[in-house]
């Protein structure tokens, strides 16, 4: 079968014709993808920003935003069946340790355990994973349209999950940057809570999108945004979710906040810098977020599949793989970049 | 100026030309009227229901879903202008109990001390009340639109409000009847929380308005309800809300929940008769709720202005109480019934 | 090695000698018994009350609260090694159904699947079991000294942990019935909440005990005892617990609340007769309890590790089953009968 | 009267003889004073810190921390009868905004209205503040006693409560500094939770004054405090309590959490510099902290009146409020100074 693999860093990956992976662990499932998702995170891996910290053998096949139809199962495997839709969370986990019982996987203690970045991913026609990590999609969801949600979408779910009990009616939220997180962030905040949702954005046309995806109010980044979000909301923003996380942005999202508020920290990048005598009087909270779980992932593609998340995507054939990476370093992709196999 | 008052029990209420309350006490407001609801109750009232429970003197001035603009205020009022529009929180509370100091104002310790039940109401030109009842509405919304708001609204909000840390993405609610109580807790349900929502009614109309407020699902309560329910959700709904709360609907509704659920009970007059067997291996919580607190005022007439929640209610002038009252008593009107000052 | 197996219902079990078990699948962990507990759910086990809800193969060794060390563990157990001290969860669960997947493992959708009930349980020297329900002691904990903490313990501690986000500083907690559920559950209170904890029983010795395990106020049930507690606490208790489950205790307990308090129902076996009126008027919550998750076992046995939780115990030997199951029918038991084997 | 009054910026506060004051607002309370804590604070104002920032008419009767017994009350006051033992809230709230509807009484939109900052505070015989501010005491509580709760204690306490749902069995958290806040913190801790208690300071009388407290495990940071944390907890604390603030205190702190763990910012000072990417990769939540509500006092003072808090305090007589002063600012105040009227 053909999959994208990495040779050395900073070659482009290259097509190669390799075996198919076959479901011989008890708990291994084989899937065929049906689409994989290019992510910035890729680019990283084959420029070797990993080499040292996360070391993988080479050549590696890449893709850790995977999903597909089941292919094969290992004999222990009973509630899957072949030909079911499925989508792939990305760490493998033990289901035993501390964190794993309490749901929360990207902290399984033997992990993280991450296929295309440790081991053979899902740019490939098939795919070997785990149990586990299988979540069911419904029966008219199409894989190839929500594999990136297994990555970026899960991570802006995560953020907004968390927001949610301080989110009731007459709150207010605002998205800083919208981009492949934010407008995922978005749909999520205007699915699951009651608050009104302020995007900010540089580009008018990001702003265009935000509004798609059904922002109450746009804010234009000309310098005046902090000023401006206060404005809107009376005193603040209950919750400011930094999909950037440079320092600009960072300073920017906690002048936002209403006294009491929470800044949501999901893209990063930069340093917070921040006195204590700022954070106390404002009684400031800031919640960093680490990708989702299991069970972020689940609800996150019920609300595609009921129509209430749509991700903004771009596809390539398989094949094209460096097409999309070449268009990816160079901003040229609206959207996610999705793989699909011949 | 005109009041509709009780003058005994078990006779149609009177047009009384009363004179106009002033705001002689520090805290006082007095709200000029724009809409005043009826409400069940109000039928209880004039038929001597409370006589004996919660005396008051006759006559007395029907009305405890009151809206309208800030009239008057006492001195020591400074956060409210002459022209505000308002509406009225239903009990006058102390605001140092216990009870008012953890925002639970049902249960302040000096009451239930509630207008129109215990003291001049306001159905009337003019309605004296206190300074913490006084709900600020936004200035687009009309005070006789949200009028009913004030009661059986601000119930329905109560209960979903309740049960929204459980009614994340993939969840489902079953709302049991859908009349005055339920087609306001539909729409609080779609406003906020992912849950799909299920309508369950015996009647088509009531199941068209279910529909038009945004129900997902619609069951016709016609003996297979609570497996219908059962069967639209896999295992059972995880939260049902009983706006009826008769013996067949209590039975019903806890019928329809999952392993794990919760039965919200929102109606009342039958009796709650189950087998602890029953309730422990389902592992079933029952939540009873009292209509509900200020701040749920508050964020229910957010959704309101916001153009989330929608009230249906048919009006009269408040010369025509007794049309009102009378279409009440024999089942003619639709929604609730909003009386309108000349 | 001996096991306690039940031949025919009706009839005393048998201590037979039968072959060791062998943790032959790629999960399953042999544990050497050190303790089994022995509860009233065994004389049903006894006395065919289970036979046709839930049939098994005859003849039956008991046994499903269970403690001991590491034996043996079949080849993708990784975690656990010989000699390890653990109790053992009494559901086994699949742990990729959605229930599991939340930590709910009582409603694994697999089950209810428990060993002593269904299969072979621990009433044995050796004890087949599998890696997902296995709960490591630490390792100055005898497991003796925790192995009936593994049913009616945790359940208790499931109500209790329920209702902690409730009981903060200066609330209060009523325990109806210090038995074997009520004298853990008054621990748990006083180790995992601010509250003030009052027992209420019948029997001085029952109120003694609860004084040892830290009640606050001791109640004697002598027909004015939800009148007693209202006294004692103002306006109610927060929150009720009852251990108990028979009608006069389930009316008593809904009358020792204070508006907008929660009564938990643990023990089973009467009926809940309550009207409407009285649970809306009251804004009375009801939650009933099942068993407990594996993480609320984890969470005892790290209290027990404390020193925070001390289970009444008396040991016979694991040949004297029928001595302890003698004693148990005749009330002669203190606290809960554990067997050892020899 | 006597009072201390501030008559100079950087001049010592001289003892007064002032006008007694009087319930003459509807609202108002006077308090004879039975203690009046001594604060940073207190230097700091009359150092002149808070000159530009929030202005005062000078001569300024200092005193925040107030306790003692209702001397007279206004006309509107109905809860409260002369010689109930109180103690007093610092900041004085409209009752009516959105904050104080909240219960987020420090966030008033009115103030902040701190006596003894911006009006007379305590330090006097008679103190005059108003209704809302009141905290009723137990009868058996002294207010001399609890006065130093009503600022630093309530602090602690807040972030406290604030952590509380995280911290059940098998829960770690630290209290990095044990002093006037620590110490409160530490006996919060226990009371509230069922966390294991790790206390660091460099002050070995620090450390024996956490274990009197009840703190399970004493660090002394001499450099290697968060690695030790790290070992005791397994993987580092669910949550860390850092009273102290200070830069070095801030990176200490943040190193002693586990993954997902949640830092407490409670003093202040220095400034917090991190990361993102250690942030996001840790998951980390920073929540900073801002005295307390009006809710935290009554719950404080609860949990004095049962003996669970105490608080470690020097008392003066009011009169040598300059000898405390002197003390404090030479670090030979062990605990709170108290400033006890003749």
């Amino acid at each position: 079968m053909k999959a994208i693999r990495v040779h050395a860093y900073g070659q482009p990956p290259q097509v190669d014709d390799v075996p198919e992976p076959e479901a011989s662990g008890s708990d291994d499932v084989v899937v065929r993808i049906g689409g994989a998702g290019l992510c910035r995170t890729d680019l990283h891996i084959i420029d070797g920003w990993f080499a040292d910290a996360i070391p993988a053998d080479l050549p590696l096949a890449l893709g850790h935003e995977n999903a597909g139809w089941v292919h094969a199962v290992g004999p222990a495997v009973e509630h899957l069946a072949v030909g079911d839709p499925v989508i792939c969370y990305p760490n493998l986990t033990c289901g035993v340790c501390a964190p794993c019982r309490a749901g929360d996987d990207m902290r399984c203690t033997r992990g993280p355990n991450i296929p295309g970045l440790i081991c053979a991913g899902g740019m490939a026609e098939l795919f070997r994973t785990r149990a586990r990590a299988i979540v069911k999609l419904g029966a008219s969801t199409e894989p190839a349209e929500v594999a990136a949600l297994a990555d970026a979408g899960v991570t802006a779910y995560h953020a907004v999950k968390k927001a949610t009990p301080g989110l009731g009616a007459g709150s207010s939220a605002a998205a800083v940057g919208v981009g492949g997180l934010g407008h995922i962030g978005i749909q999520c905040l205007k699915a699951m809570t009651a608050a009104s949702v302020i995007a900010v954005d540089t580009s008018e046309e990001a702003l265009k999108l935000a509004s798609d995806c059904g922002a109450d109010h746009l804010v234009h980044a000309g310098g005046q945004q902090a000023q401006q979000v206060r404005d809107l909301t009376g005193s603040g923003a209950d919750a400011v979710f930094d999909f950037v996380g440079e320092d600009s942005t960072i300073s920017d999202s906690v002048a936002m906040l209403r006294p009491g508020g929470t800044y949501y920290l999901v893209g990063y990048g930069g340093t917070v810098t921040l006195p204590t005598m700022q954070l106390v009087l404002g009684e400031i909270t800031l919640a960093a977020n680490l990708i989702g779980t299991y069970a972020d992932l689940a609800g996150l593609v019920t609300l595609a599949g009921q129509g209430k998340v749509v991700l903004h995507s771009s596809r390539y054939p398989l094949e094209a793989a460096n097409d999309a990476i070449d268009d990816l370093r160079h901003g040229r992709i609206h959207g996610r970049a999705i793989l699909i196999p011949g």
